[in-house]
C-alpha cells in the first residue's frame, strides 16, 4: 500500500537491514529443524518454578507498586544487588554508576545516541556482534575492524586503528559473539595500555562472562584498566555491560550498564525519551529471583549442561566435518564459529541445510563489509546433546558435498 | 569523576536535558506530598488479584516460552487481540500492521528513527506532549507549533504550518497531555481533509481515547481520514498509538502502533537494532488478562474512578482558585490544564507550592521554546477526591499570594 510515509524515511534508514538472524529465528520454530542459529538459552534450565514464586510473591506483597511507572534509572534494589555482585569480580561501584535497561540490546543503543555522531568510527572486533553493528548503523557509524586469532584481537591492526583516533572501542573479550574467542590475559593487558596510550575510551560487552566451562575466570578490561591507572576500583574509561539473559532469562528484557556518574545521567536522559523506564514488574520479580543467592547456584546448573553441550558440538565437528572446515575451541559462552574452504559460500550451504533440516547463521552478517562470506556461526546452548551430533552430521554431509562440489586442484590445498 | 567518556559526547546530547517530569516523580514519592505532577494512573484501580492469576497461568502453561527471547513484532496472539480490538473504533487492520513496543515512548523513539532527519520540521500542538518532544529533539528535529483553543489545534495557523511543509503531523486528539483539550469533530474533518491537501501524513497518538467520562466518542483521526479518501478502513497515512499503560498498567511498559504493513517493517527493523524485542513474559501476561474481556469491565471501573476525580478537581478549582486563574475542562483523560496571569511564573509558584506539599508540572515542559511559563498541567487521576479537594485548595492558596504580591494595576486587567 502507497501512503504520504513511503517518500519519508529518514537517510539512516538506508543501512537498516533486516537481520538475517531475525529471518533465520522464524526457522528454528519449523518442527524437526535442528537450529544452531539464534542464541537462544536452553529453555530446560529455566528456573519457571522459581519465577512463579517471585511473580506472585512481588504480586502480593508490592501489588500496584509493581504495575506503576518507575524511574528511569531502574530499581533501586537491583542496582544495589549488581553493584554487590559486580564488586566480587573486582569492579567496586556504587548504584548510581549503574542503569538498568531493556535487554544490552537497548544500552548499544543508547550509547549510540548518546556518543555517536554520523560519520564518528567506531573500532571493532572484526567479525562482531550484530547488534552493535545494527545498533550503531542507526547513528550513521562507520566501523573499523580489528581481525582477530586464537587470542583476540591482533595487536598490530589494534594501534593501527587506534591511532586514527576512532571514537571508542567496541570488545567483547569473554566467548566473543560470534566467534568463540576469549582475549587472552596478556592482550587484554596491550589493549588497556594501548588505549589509554592513544586516549581511546572502551565499551566492554560481557553478556557470556560467567559461563565458563574450563579454564580460570580472567580479568575484565574494566578491572585491568583500573589496575594499571591508579589503583582505583574502576576507571570510568571502560563502560561495562552485561546482562540478566544468559544467567537468568533473556524474555524479560534485562540488562545493566556500569558508567561513570556522568555517563549514566546521559544515558538516563536518552533512556526517557526511548521508553521512559525498563518495566517495573519484571525487575521486581528479577530481584526477588536473584536476591537469596539464587543466581550461583543457577549458574553453576547453566555450566554443567552447556559444558557438556559445548564438548557434545566439538566432538561432533570433529566426527562429521569433512577435511578443508576449521573452528574454534571456546570454553564458554554459547557459540563455536566455523571457517569453510575460502570458495564456499556459507549462504548457499545453509540453503542446503535447511532443506536437511538443520541450521546456522552465516558468517558474513557479523562483518560490516559484507565479507566473511565462507564462514558460519553455530550456536550450542539450545540443542540437546542427541540433537547436537544429529545436526552436526547433517551439517557435514551438507558441507561435505559442496566441498566435494569444487574443482580437484582446489581441494587439495586444505 | 573525569573521564575519557567526556569530550566524546554527540552533538545531539546539546538538547537532551533532563525532564522537569522525573525530577518531579521523585517528589511525588514524599509522604504527605499531593500530586498533582506525574501522569501517574491510580494505583488501587490495578487489577493486581487478575495480575496474580494470569501470571501464575501463564508460567504453569507455557513456562519456558514465556522466558525465553520471542519476535520483534510482538506477540501474534497479542497482535490479533489488539486488531480486533482496534476494529470496534472503525480501524479494520490486520496483525501485520501492529507492532508492540516498549510503551508508547518507545512508538515515538522509532518513529524518529525511521523518519526524522537532522533538522526535520515536524508540526505539533502547542503545547504537546513533552515525551514526543524528548524523543524526536534526539533526531535533531524542529518543531513548528499550531496554538490551540477549546476545540483543538486553530485552522488558520494549522494551515500555513501545514503549507510550509513538515515531516508529519503530530496529534493527541482525544483529552491531549498536556491541556486536556479534545479536538472537535469539526475540527478533526477539516484536519484530515488540510492535511491530505497538502499530502502531510499524520501520527495520532490516542492513549486516553477510552477514558471519557461524559459526551460522546469521535471518530479518530485515523477513521476520518480513511473514509475521507477512498471508504476503506484504512488510510494508511494516519499512523495511530495506543498503549495498556493507562487501561491495564504502565509498570508492565506496554504498548502498540497500527501502520501500513511497509512502516510497520521498517519500526521492527529499528526496533531490532534498539531492544531486540518487547519482553516475552508481560506480553504473554497482558494477552492473559485481556483475552477474556476483562479489559471492558475494566474500562468502566477506571471511568468510574476517574471521572469522579475529575469532576473533584473541577469543583475544588471553581473553590479556591482565585480570579485570573482560567482552566480547561476536560472531558476525559488525565489532566488539567491551567493558565495563571501572564506576569507569574509557574516555576517559582511550584517552588513555593512544594512547601505547602503540593505539586504540579510547570507547563513550559511542553513547549519547544520554553514559552508558557505562566502554564500548569495538573493531574487528576492518581490522588483521591479527599486529597483532591485539600491539594487544590493548597495550591490555590499558593497561587492567591502570589497573585496578591503582583502590582495592583496588573489584578485589575484580570
Amino acid at each position: 500500500m502507497e501512503t504520504l510515509w513511503s517518500s519519508r524515511y529518514a537517510l539512516r534508514t538506508r543501512r537498516m537491514q533486516s537481520s538475517m538472524v531475525r529471518e533465520l529465528l522464524k526457522l528454528t520454530e519449523k518442527p524437526d529443524m535442528i537450529s544452531f542459529a539464534g542464541g537462544l538459552p536452553a529453555p530446560e534450565v529455566f528456573p519457571v518454578a522459581e519465577f512463579r514464586e517471585a511473580a506472585d510473591r512481588v504480586l502480593a506483597e508490592f501489588g500496584p507498586e509493581s504495575l506503576q511507572y518507575s524511574t528511569t534509572e531502574g530499581s533501586p534494589k537491583l542496582r544495589e544487588m549488581i553493584a554487590r555482585h559486580t564488586a566480587r569480580y573486582g569492579i567496586v561501584v556504587q548504584p548510581e554508576n549503574i542503569l538498568i535497561t531493556s535487554g544490552s540490546q537497548q544500552a548499544l543503543d543508547l550509547l549510540g545516541k548518546v556518543f555517536v555522531n554520523s560519520g564518528d568510527r567506531i573500532a571493532v572486533e572484526r567479525p562482531t556482534y550484530l547488534g552493535a553493528l545494527q545498533a550503531w548503523n542507526a547513528y550513521q557509524a562507520q566501523f573499523l575492524g580489528v581481525d582477530m586469532d586464537d587470542e583476540g584481537m591482533r595487536i598490530e591492526e589494534l594501534e593501527s586503528v587506534l591511532r586514527s583516533g576512532p571514537k571508542f572501542l567496541y570488545a567483547l573479550p569473554n566467548f566473543q559473539n560470534p566467534t568463540g574467542v576469549t582475549m587472552s590475559l596478556k592482550r587484554r593487558e596491550i589493549l588497556v595500555e594501548m588505549a589509554d596510550h592513544y586516549g581511546v575510551p572502551i565499551i566492554e560487552d560481557d553478556p557470556y562472562g560467567q559461563l565458563r566451562y574450563d579454564g580460570e575466570h580472567l580479568p575484565s578490561l574494566n578491572v585491568l584498566d583500573a589496575r594499571a591507572r591508579d589503583g582505583r576500583p574502576f576507571s570510568g574509561n571502560v563502560i561495562y555491560l552485561s546482562t540478566f539473559s544468559k544467567i537468568l532469562a533473556p524474555g524479560l528484557r534485562l540488562a545493566w550498564v556500569v558508567a561513570p556518574v556522568e555517563v549514566i545521567k546521559r544515558l538516563v536522559q536518552a533512556k526517557q525519551g526511548t521508553d521512559l523506564h525498563t518495566g517495573t514488574f519484571v525487575q521486581m520479580v528479577a530481584y526477588e529471583i536473584a536476591r537469596g543467592g539464587f543466581l550461583d547456584k543457577h549458574i553453576l546448573l547453566i555450566r554443567s549442561v552447556y559444558g557438556k553441550r559445548r564438548s557434545a558440538i566439538l566432538a561432533a565437528l570433529e566426527k562429521h566435518m569433512p577435511p578443508g572446515v576449521h573452528w574454534t575451541k571456546p570454553r564458554g559462552g554459547l557459540f563455536i564459529w566455523a571457517v569453510l574452504p575460502e570458495q564456499l559460500d556459507a549462504a548457499e550451504i545453509l540453503r542446503d541445510a535447511i532443506e536437511e533440516l538443520v541450521a546456522f547463521v552465516p558468517g558474513s552478517a557479523f562483518y560490516d563489509d559484507g565479507t566473511g562470506k565462507n564462514t558460519m556461526r553455530l550456536n550450542f546452548s539450545n540443542a540437546t546433546e542427541e540433537k547436537i551430533e544429529e545436526g552436526i552430521a547433517r551439517l557435514g554431509g551438507v558441507c561435505k558435498r559442496a566441498i566435494a562440489s569444487l574443482p580437484a586442484a582446489t581441494q587439495k590445498t586444505f
